[in-house]
């Protein structure tokens, strides 16, 4: 088998980044792990930034997303027991987020790249990524059917994820591994129960952060600050509900909406980065480089960032034969890695409950949160990072 | 001895308030323990808030002000071995920060009040501040002969920054320190060369923070991160100057103007804030309420600003008899405090090399400067609260 982009991993990284090919007409082949059903099936929150709706506008795969995706023109912070809003549109320029879960864009990239007849090797599993120095790497892979195969290509593309071969494939002496562990998780459910609030509400709590979102009119998600080695079963349905009702009471009297609870986990949460991004012919992309903590809600946004870049290089490289482009990747991708991962830290590090904090650094972290809003230029600080920053 | 308003100390909040309670017809007498001259040649650094300058001028205090006054227009945040500029007067519609010390802004201070006739009682150390509960305070205090006096007031306002007697004089279980203590200090020098640049250079470096900073076109001021516990003995003009050189390195070339350092200082940083500023009939302006690490240069600007909000409130009571004003003072002031605690860590913590920081911190670090220089709403954020926010 030959194609000129291999490209590991159909999660939105990869996905996006077959289709952006498409356009240009750049063969690829996609090998994944996983089955169709099960990526299918696996519940993800997202929130989709501005940048990240207009690409998929762009490439035609956008129809469900702006019928079932729910706009969101501002949201919460809540501390001192009461609301402040952040208005994105207003401050912004009608920039907003949008409310799609992560499994529902990938059911859209799925259905949209098998319908132009694009290859995704579901269940396949590689092996070995191969002569990556040279100018035909290989993906050896193990397809559906258990037997060997091997995928000749001009370029690699490894976008899968955190635990994949793509990031392995680049030898430690040759990348830099940038790795921060936060010492607390999140506590996540998903609960039947009308929404609490119409934007996600981000509470800062002297009990510890918490985060309510919502899924769709029955079904909600909130999540509370825990320690990460805690264990769902230690929670009761009664003593999920008292701690988000005791993180969101307040002097205005709100009071989240209860339900039946019917999943519980527990997330931990790291900051992490790889550099390079790139190995010869094989280019990181998404999880496989840098994973955020879910408080910015960064990680698929950033998934589509770099590949959006990485399509444009390899855009170049296709056309005139040369590597220019493609070894900018690193540095063009990285400036937005990082400038997300600072915001994700920030976003983190103002809400969350620190062990071993002092009363000066909780007044210092409540001065902050008044700081962001009440001054109409921190609050345009945070919205725009958080709508998504123009890509070039 | 009777007066309405015992003040002590003649420092920025103590003199700007018998300047500002003149103007009501609130009679207040000063009690320094300092000599005059003493004051007036201990030679402080001094950046002053838009809003400090607006507050002098207001007072008809600002003739040599302006005259002599440097306008900074922006700041230089230096990193990456290149200078980014803050335009403060572009973000924020013609705010600035002046240049002038703060030595200076005593002797126009003092000379005014003087002038006016106002007491100022220098040499004269407090030994007891009593009788708070009741509606007749009284200072004791020792004069510059040796004698002691009483001063009987209706208000005592204690102005005596951090070592003085008035915080002491609010019980420990009647009020709530907070203290932050950073672990490394600035090696402060002054010395005789030209200026090495027009305005302020905040510069981060793998090797710790430095400011460059300017007093006259003979003199200038520097200081570089240290360890707080070190000796400036151990400093010769040669290390000190390598140093420096190294801090301000970078791809531009740029070279400090080396000169003869004529004064070496270290000094400790750190961020406190007590809470309440009242107790009974005593109020606390400026560093004996609190203290912030001379990154943000807010000292200054600070006691300035309480003293406005204490002026208001006793503009209230003596007209009106009642405390509800002053009763205010604390939550009033304290709000502009802590935002200025905040901004003034938050400048520190992104400049400075902390001991331990992980590489992650470092890139992350990296990222928010980059983000600062860049976004023009992160720049105004930072841009505004340098120049001074408004009062009310």
């Amino acid at each position: 088998m030959r194609t000129q982009v291999g490209i590991i991993g159909a999660g939105p990284a990869g996905l996006l980044l077959a289709l952006m090919l498409e356009r240009r007409g750049i063969a690829s082949v996609i090998v994944e792990v996983r089955e169709r059903a099960a990526i299918e099936a696996t519940i993800r929150a997202g929130i989709l930034e501005q940048s990240t709706v207009d690409l998929m506008v762009e490439l035609g795969v956008a129809d469900r997303l702006r019928r079932e995706g729910v706009v969101h023109h501002g949201t919460i912070l809540r501390f001192g027991g009461r609301n402040h809003r952040i208005d994105f549109a207003d401050l912004t320029g009608g920039r907003v987020a949008t409310l799609y879960p992560q499994h529902e864009v990938l059911k859209d990239l799925i259905a949209a790249r098998l319908a132009q007849g694009g290859h995704i090797l579901f269940g396949a599993k590689v092996t070995e990524i191969a002569d990556l120095a040279s100018d035909e790497p290989q993906l050896h892979f193990t397809d559906a059917a258990g037997l060997a195969q091997t995928l000749r290509c001009d370029i690699i593309v490894g976008a899968d994820g955190s635990y994949g071969a793509g990031r392995a494939a680049i030898p430690a002496d040759r990348r830099k591994d940038f790795l921060r562990i936060y010492p607390f998780g999140w506590f996540g459910i998903l609960c039947e129960a009308p929404p609490s609030s119409a934007e996600l509400i981000y509470a800062r709590h002297a009990r510890g952060f918490a985060l309510i979102s919502n899924r769709t009119p029955e079904v909600q998600r909130m999540y509370f600050q825990c320690d990460p080695d805690d264990r769902v079963e230690h929670w009761s349905e009664d003593r999920i509900w008292a701690e988000l009702q005791a993180r969101l009471a307040g002097e205005d009297g709100f009071r989240l909406k209860e339900g039946r609870i019917f999943q519980k986990t527990i997330v931990p949460m790291r900051s992490f980065v790889c550099e390079p991004m790139q190995h010869g012919r094989l280019f990181l992309a998404g999880d496989a480089a840098h994973v955020v903590p879910p408080t910015g809600a960064k990680g698929l946004n950033l998934a589509a960032s770099d590949v959006w870049h990485l399509d444009r290089a390899l855009g170049a490289f296709f056309a005139g034969g040369d590597m220019t482009a493609l070894e900018a990747y690193t540095a063009t991708a990285l400036r937005r890695v990082w400038r997300a991962q600072h915001f994700s830290w920030w976003m983190t590090s103002m809400l969350h409950r620190f062990e071993g904090a002092s009363e000066f650094d909780e007044r210092r972290q409540l001065a902050e949160l008044e700081h962001v809003t009440t001054s109409r230029a921190a609050a345009t600080a945070l919205a725009e990072t958080y709508v998504g920053l123009p890509y070039a």
